[in-house]
């Protein structure tokens, strides 16, 4: 009892100094090594840490990311049945590997991804294997010293061939995975075929399982919770309208503001930024898209090529407002009456602007051709051109007022930017600028508008109200255009 | 002989009318089908003839694809070794058939590529499959009933959370084909141990096959003609520099220019929307070339990060470079005697600003710091003052000027451009935004400058002559990075 409490005492007392103390015959060395071990895994904790709360955001913000685990998963389980069930096993045997194989390679987050990925592996697999059964069939004929050099020969050939296939653009969208697929198939048959008697028997098993895996694939991608890349191009889409128009409103109201900068505004007003780098994911999208079954409002033969369009359109904006933001942190201001008289007319013409980018966006959501839409481009157009003028009237009424007059007496009248007397065009170029962007940016509206009704016409919108659709043949316009 | 005459005769009659009227008896739906066949026969040759016109110019443009695709010929070739060599089959059996598989999933055109999959491909195979015995142990144990549950459950959960990794940025840029294979073979593991008995002796072999393989990818891709995905960022980034001073030139040369517009000179001025484009490529390709050893002039911790900020400032001025490209198709064009005196100042920036661009390219060219960057930036910075004192001394010397006098005499003189009557501010608004792009243009090329100083300090660049280079620990600095 004595003991125990002396012990406790002893390590009552060693506690203030650490651990220390207690390894004081094993430290050194040892004792580096232990702190450096610390270090090392406070670090690796900490990033565990980070990646785990990375996780948690990211699961969090889309639940559907979350849904596509569970759905690989899920497949996996299935697949793995093959094994496990006697009467199956007896079937395939080891060829089930093919199946599990496949759908860990071939289950993608969209719809559209499994179905490339499928399609490309099947014909792929199927073309290969006819192709290297036929070469084998070939060598057979030619005696056992031939065979392998016609066989060395054709996988050279074909697997090179395929690969340059791989850099060609168009192959490259569509037939990259299917390439891939044709070089694998074709090597294992007309390596394997060399020893494996039975390649009829093998063949025909292989492309059974891979035929098992990719319908178990396309059945649980399509039946539980589907992401469907042709939705998520749409939703991109409009969804980078709605953030340039955001952007705009915000650059506009950023300069034009009385008091200082909100937060939420300067957000707000980096929208732009996102259209800037959506490039690539739109594209890979729409490649994805095509190879989508009908789906909700869209059909096989979506024209999915124009929301390209759609999308260089509006980046095409985004430049202008990338250049709109920059001139808002100009330091020389422009004097306050000109502001005013300036502010209201461009904060019409941001409106009306704006407008016009909701209307697209309605337009696109609902899918449905926007009855008022020439209305809207019309009065942004007005707005516009009456920023235009009062920009034409500006040296005769303004101008040359500020460079004699209200100069001077600002300039005393506030003390401290008198010092520098910035000449009067310099104070009026960043009002000139951002005025000049902000009709640079409607008559790229006017650009978003046109491919908006082209892909109107092109799929075939229906009238919001009671205009007449007009009458064209999508389908032909989309083959012409290939 | 009469015969064949007359129906050489009878042939000769139906030629112009085409073969219609020979096939008569089997024509109608025959011949429909067979114009129709005709037709598709003859698209089919057209576009396989375009397809292998574009293959043609890809080999010509860029002779190490073909190369590549030699590569890929000859790694498979001398891995169906394994095959046809008696010895190895006998040590390797079926199992050869998976260094066949790596050796075409994993050769890819870089060798940073290529060491990303080798590196992702083992150490993933390794854990899952260390994983998979462990796990097949532990279930073992737990008897006939509970061993497929426990297998069937411990693959869904560790396909789900390893799908789920691969939505993590950072795990995606690094991670994201080791995920893939980590899933692929935990489920073959312990969905066929549940059956094969020597599963030490299966994945002893496997490994091993897989090893061989990413060794021969390895050593392919680095001995004949290597593809550093190091040395094409770098490449990247120097000739978009370049194209970005091109442009820059073109466009201001195309402004001021005194005769109509050249072709070549369109060319040129379009070099800046490749830059614009490029990101995609410059990240994909900083992510491999982390994986690549020392090469040439790269050490393994080379800043590759760094590039892409270097990218980043680079699209940061194409951005302002696509704003002076549509100031240059304004229709309203600033009076000839005001052009000519800011075409002078404004040709001046621009040439100082594209030496500076030009310095930069010598700078990452040469992997040397320069000795006069600063004397560039500051004779750049004095030329866009000149500009800038040019633009303010506007008003007082030449609008007013322009306003009262000039206009008329002029719309007199020419009679066309009178008609409209442009007002002053107007006719000098397109000179004006030239002006001030090109002064956004210079303060840009300024934080290019930055970035390309910081590769140069992180990367240790040389100083060119007898500068001295400033000691600092790119390393450290590096890991603080990440």
């Amino acid at each position: 009892m004595a003991k125990k409490a002396s012990s406790r005492l002893e390590w009552r007392i060693n506690v203030p100094d650490g651990t220390s103390k207690v390894l004081e015959p094993e430290s050194g060395a040892v004792g580096k090594i232990w702190l450096g071990l610390k270090g090392c895994m406070g670090i690796i904790v900490l990033k565990v840490r980070r990646v785990l709360e990375n996780a948690w955001h990211i699961g969090v913000a889309d639940p559907r990311k979350v849904i596509h685990c569970i759905k690989v998963g899920l497949a996996l389980s299935i697949v793995s049945l093959f094994y496990y069930m006697r009467p199956l096993y007896d079937d395939f045997g080891g060829n089930a590997m093919w199946a599990v194989m496949t759908v860990v390679v071939v289950f993608e987050y969209t719809v559209g991804a499994t179905f490339y990925k499928c399609i490309n592996r099947v014909i792929a697999t199927f073309l290969a294997g006819a192709l290297g059964v036929g070469i084998h069939l070939v060598a057979e004929q030619s005696g056992d010293q031939l065979k392998p050099i016609i066989l060395g020969i054709s996988v050279f050939l074909f697997a090179s061939a395929a690969t340059f296939s791989r850099f060609i653009p168009s192959v490259k969208a569509r037939f990259d995975y299917g390439a891939m697929i044709f070089i694998l198939t074709f090597s294992l048959v007309s390596v394997s075929g060399y020893r494996v008697v039975e390649l009829f028997e093998l063949a025909h098993l292989r492309l059974s399982t891979i035929a098992i895996g990719t319908s178990l694939c396309i059945l649980v991608t399509m039946l539980f919770c589907p992401v469907w890349a042709g939705c998520e191009l749409h939703h991109l889409i409009h969804q980078n309208m709605e953030k340039l128009a955001d952007s705009l409103d915000g650059c506009v109201t950023e300069y034009f503001k009385e008091n200082g900068s909100e937060k939420d505004l300067n957000k707000k007003m980096q929208g732009y930024k996102c259209v800037l780098n959506s490039k690539a994911a739109e594209e890979s999208m729409a490649n994805f898209a095509r190879w989508e079954p009908t789906h909700g409002r869209f059909n096989f033969r979506h024209p999915w090529k124009q929301y390209l369009k759609i999308g260089a359109s509006l980046r095409n904006c985004a430049y202008c407002i990338e250049t709109l933001n920059s001139c808002i942190s100009s330091e020389i201001q422009a004097p306050a009456c000109l502001r005013k008289h300036f502010s209201n007319k461009c904060m019409k013409a941001s409106s009306y602007s704006i407008n016009v980018l909701k209307e697209l966006v309605i337009t696109i959501v609902k899918m449905k051709k926007s009855s008022n839409i020439d209305v809207k481009v019309a009065e942004m157009n007005f707005a516009v051109e009456e920023l235009v003028d009062a920009l034409k009237s500006l040296p005769t009424t303004h101008l040359i007022a500020t460079t004699t007059g209200e100069e001077s007496t600002k300039a005393k009248a506030e003390g401290v930017e008198g010092s520098e007397h910035p000449s009067p065009i310099m104070k009026v170029l960043p009002l000139v600028k951002v005025v000049s962007s902000m009709v640079e940016i409607a008559t790229r509206i006017g650009g978003v508008v046109n491919a908006v009704e082209e892909l109107a016409r092109l799929a075939e919108f229906k009238a919001a109200k009671d205009g007449k659709p007009k009458q064209n043949q999508p389908t032909d316009k989309l083959v012409a255009d290939h």
